[in-house]
């Protein structure tokens, strides 16, 4: 696979400080054609997961050969693992913590790298910044050419995240759960299109979460009522849960993690 | 027009989430040389107005034949209009919900197209980030060259919002009022320094906003003493209502939408 | 030395206005292959200590040639002077108020220009927008390869902050304070490695800092036990007080400021 000269970051370094800055500069200086792009840095600090479903909401959107260096990583300077993992299409760049356990799932994966090239490395590494320090250099050499296998040897046991799943419950019911809320306040769960009929909702099932019924299908946010909470296929295939105009995680008092049951007719 | 190859990008989607991200990801899949530029993506959520208003604040500063993408959609996946408005310098591509008033004003238009043609969109078209789906893909295509007149159909009716007006009231006053509050609370005004002759109120007139006669004139923010309240004309010509070393809108306990008094002499 | 091409951008701006895009756009309707990059816009309104300390932090990381602008400017519009200062590696453009206050501590000063060569202005001049009339404009031009010499006279007095030092108080006491506190609530000290060696702490000796006795010391975040306060060498050689998976400042109840002594065993 040829690098396309794109490297994203996502991180929990905040817009505040020089922590981002810093990875763009190094990148730049050993790769000055590169072309940085943020996908975010606000995830919560520590949020490995928040991390892991963001990065796969939007990595695919981008060109063949793009780099996702991705750190958020509360073990930093301890024994963790720093990783590369290559799929067929994609190169991920940061700590073996869990932050690619969707990449696993969706792609085909050629081979996950333990690096371990301290050459590659900016010296002196620290033990509180490999963003700066092995994640963002490795990144740029990778985008130059450098062979992936130069940067350390495979493994095959990589961090994966227990992702919640969508079990049967009693009698017609499943039980998925919300994974993200939104800026908008919408409920992003667990459950697709594929667990969730449309038609088998709007012929009398039912959505419950928070305490509430919602029976109410839409195709797009605007077709909702006023006051109206209503569950819509979202942009990536996930069954969402929002308000019209408004707020269901706070009309609902719901937020992450809160379970959501699915009742069959 | 040549495109630049520039691509600025605004929306209400926040830093947060994928949403930036996927359509940065999509404009370089389709062109992997444009430069893309952020705008801002922290409108509130659903702000057409102020989405509006920031934009027209910056367009001009761009090169010419640099492509605008505004995204603040409330109406995502229902019949309103993806629009893309072709003025004699820049390109503007987005929703017809008003998001374009101003450069209808400003600018010359040659041609506002409602863009149609499916075969530049984002296989397959969700109903709710047409962002990612319409606006990114074609925006990418036009950065390329492709003919405007290629998208869709020219319109006559884009959607204009109302702007708000300056209008005389009462004997030798004219009311306005507060269209935006900047980071510093700076309260920017719909009065330009068309309407405030700074003369006239040096000499006995006064701005009333907040319950407040303001009646100093300062050419900068730095000019203003401890304490005092203040007008200045801002950087895009308009009247803004100043506190020094501190926030007009708090003090004054004023927002966007509070309406301002000029009374002449 | 011969410009990167590459131009950063600090200011105090915010990320929900047009002042930020604003810059941009005059930066590439000079340059069009200028490669901007933010460092941050969220530093506190007027902070220029701040800036001044995010931008040492980070600066080193880019490529050599490379142009730093900083734009936290209270006084835009005064008799305060524009500045281009030269390094040996670097170019930094801004107002002249301390905002390089570390950079003449850490760099080879070259020369320090003031700015006023009106002809490299985007005209009219704002009295209040000095970022996007006066700093972006000479910082693409100098991006192009003019001279720094051509942007005005030299001067040799500055503006320079007091940066806080380290001081001996008392018998076996140093007293430092905390100059920065990250997203991640990490109390960033004036203290370096030099100042507190880690065996003396470790053989008896403490940093007090908000009443509390800090002497455990770590080598990185992770290494910390659950509800511990420990000190750390950051990655800029600063020391660090940290919470174990938490905040430090908000457990301490300390902020930019307090005081941090240092006593030897």
């Amino acid at each position: 696979m040829q690098p396309s000269g794109i490297i994203t970051l996502m991180s929990d370094f905040g817009l505040d400080d020089f922590f981002v800055a810093a990875m763009k500069g190094v990148v730049l200086s050993i790769n000055r054609t590169a072309t940085v792009i943020d996908i975010t840095h606000t995830v919560s600090a520590h949020d490995i997961f928040g991390a892991a479903l963001t990065l796969a909401d939007c990595y695919a959107a981008f060109p063949e050969g793009t780099i996702h260096v991705a750190v958020v990583d509360p073990g930093v300077g301890s024994e963790r693992r720093p990783i590369l993992v290559e799929s067929d299409r994609y190169f991920f760049v940061g700590p073996d913590n869990g932050l690619f356990s969707f990449i696993y799932e969706a792609e085909t994966i050629r081979r996950v790298i333990h690096i371990t090239a301290h050459r590659f490395f900016r010296q002196p590494v620290s033990r509180t910044f490999h963003g700066r320090d092995i994640f963002a250099p490795c990144a740029a050499r990778l985008s130059e050419g450098v062979d992936p296998r130069e940067f350390g040897e495979p493994i095959t046991d990589p961090v994966k995240l227990t992702v919640p799943t969508v079990e049967p419950f009693g009698e017609k019911r499943l039980r998925g759960q919300v994974i993200h809320v939104d800026r908008f306040g919408n409920l992003i769960t667990n459950l697709t299109a594929r667990e969730v009929p449309l038609d088998l909702i709007q012929s009398g099932g039912a959505l419950i979460v928070g305490g509430r019924e919602v029976s109410a299908i839409r195709t797009h946010y605007g077709e909702g009522r006023e006051g109206e909470v209503f569950a819509v296929i979202g942009s990536t295939g996930r069954v969402e849960i929002s308000l019209y105009r408004g707020s269901a995680a706070t009309i609902l008092g719901v937020d992450r993690g809160a379970v959501v049951e699915l009742v069959f007719p």
